[in-house]
């Protein structure tokens, strides 16, 4: 089988491979399409801290079960739960203390076959697209992040970064009644997406104009911007949520006023990582009632040989999803 | 009357002033106990951000009706909220929009007769004695800090502080099951706390000879020192919270990787400010359950007279409690 194997920092190449054996429970899957992911442009650029080389990337899969060319689609959860440990007793599998992550610490979805356990498989509703139902994966981490950040109707959200994620967050809090506005300092990103603000009521604004609410219930940071987290948090009212959607790049340093701003104002810094198959499951849902909204998100249609080109464009952030749809 | 007036930083001076006319829905109420709080120190000393001078102290109190010398005890919440904002009606009467704190905004204890508001009267159960009745408001501070961090049975809990405070936690935290660990730089305050320890099963534990637990699934910080916020969000279990009770001293800075750790291990930093009148009910019932050991923590009642005597200690943050009971 056609794989794209990482086997340092910016080095990949096309392999074939032998077909992935099963573990007990697991399945033998064909991909349809994989999303590529802004962390997959980061392993590629730099390693993370989660990444074991050699590796097949890709963790925002749709597949099929192999042999069955015409069968169910599958959103595929990226995560290896034990399914015993206190954390996935308590509903908090993507918090397992063994966990293994596809396209991490196993091989993902930049290849044409895939070896998946059956729990992590989640039927896609047969209107979807694979291409679409592939974004299950990022779009259940906004809706994993809301749940965190505990975002109700009639709420003020504030989103920095108006990205694939950034949109994500903040359409579906705005499904969920909250009063949502987006910020960016790129004029042009928030241009781009103004069909997609209209169907959903969001307001954009430009972070550098000072258009930016003055106060807000609850910020989520879909952006590694170190600005978002300060200017954020002094946004927050009384008893408001931080959700940390995204680490923050850089070293800076942020001072103990800043800090003491939670505490005086009973606010709270909520971090969030990944998701759970419910996440997903949610997600599909929701891919499904506002397909038509959401298939903007979708780029472009590419295949393996052209993951290397376009993941520089990946890691500058620029332009929305890149799906692979073909292997051959 | 009497009153001990603060007209500035360190400018204390005993005054007799005319009663205080009660606003409508106010009653008059002798004072027959108040406690001191290091806050009234450090307004003391350096002022705050919610003092306005000239103004009589104290907000730790337990008072009776005017003029009714054999009556009920009542603990006073300091609080004066309007009951009307979204706040209130929320249940965050101690965020209130327009809230005004008795001892900070208006005069507090540190005189013989206070007007509050009739719904601030919190009975005291006839067992207890008005100095302990006097500690409703910070144990309320500390119960209200368990409930935002969420202490469940079982759950690890490491604090750090062992003053009044941080022991008003660790005992709090164990009647709900916890299983309670407490810090302090300073062994002197953990040897002379060493009964209230064994009474709630507390694991005492120095901060400098690498005793503290290594995880903990809750961490509340009971002193201003930034290595305690450093330290704890490096010890917390993944999905763990950290609950900022107290404001960090200082003007220390902490670095982008701390912050990302409660993004990767989907941590909260929780503030926490006040408390409410539920809150101080169940302190009082607390109060009256635990009289005996509480009791520890008072360490000497005063009179007015020596309260300016007493300050520099409190500012110390050494010892434990004193509280006014003469005001002749």
């Amino acid at each position: 089988m056609n794989t794209l194997v990482l086997r340092k920092p910016r080095c990949l190449s096309i392999e074939s491979r032998p077909e992935p054996q099963p573990f007990p429970g697991e399945v033998l899957l064909t991909v349809v399409a994989c999303a590529i992911c802004r962390t997959d442009a980061v392993m590629w650029w730099q390693g993370h801290r989660d990444l074991v080389f050699p590796r097949v990337l890709g963790h925002e899969i749709c597949a099929r079960r192999h042999g069955d060319p015409v069968g169910q689609y599958y959103a595929v959860w990226p995560g290896n739960a034990c399914g015993t440990c206190s954390r996935c007793r308590s509903g908090n599998e993507h918090l397992c203390q063994s966990m293994r992550i596809t396209g991490f610490h196993r091989d993902g979805g930049f290849g044409e076959l895939l070896s998946a356990s059956e729990k992590n498989l989640l039927p896609v509703p047969s209107a979807l697209s694979p291409e679409l139902a592939a974004l299950a994966e990022p779009l259940g981490c906004a809706v994993h992040a809301l749940g965190r950040s505990r975002v109700s109707a009639g709420e003020r959200l504030l989103v920095y970064g108006a990205g694939t994620l950034g949109l994500f967050l903040a359409s579906s809090a705005s499904v969920r009644g909250a009063k949502v506005s987006i910020a960016d300092p790129d004029p042009e990103k928030l241009i781009k997406s103004r069909d997609l603000q209209r169907c959903f009521n969001i307001s954009p604004c430009f972070t550098s104009d000072g258009s930016l609410p003055q106060e807000a219930d609850v910020v989520i940071n879909a952006t590694s911007s170190p600005d978002a987290l300060a200017d954020g948090l002094e946004r927050l009212a009384p008893g408001g949520r931080y959700c940390l959607f995204s680490g923050l790049r850089g070293h800076d340093a942020y001072p103990a006023e800043l800090i003491n701003g939670i505490h005086y104002r009973e606010a709270e810094l909520i971090g969030s990582y990944g998701c759970t198959r419910h996440d997903m499951r949610q997600a599909l849902l929701l891919l499904e009632q506002y397909a038509s909204a959401f298939s903007f998100l979708i780029k472009q249609r590419i295949g393996l040989h052209d993951v290397e080109r376009v993941l520089p464009s990946v890691l500058e952030g620029k332009g929305f999803k890149s799906v692979i749809t073909s292997y051959s």
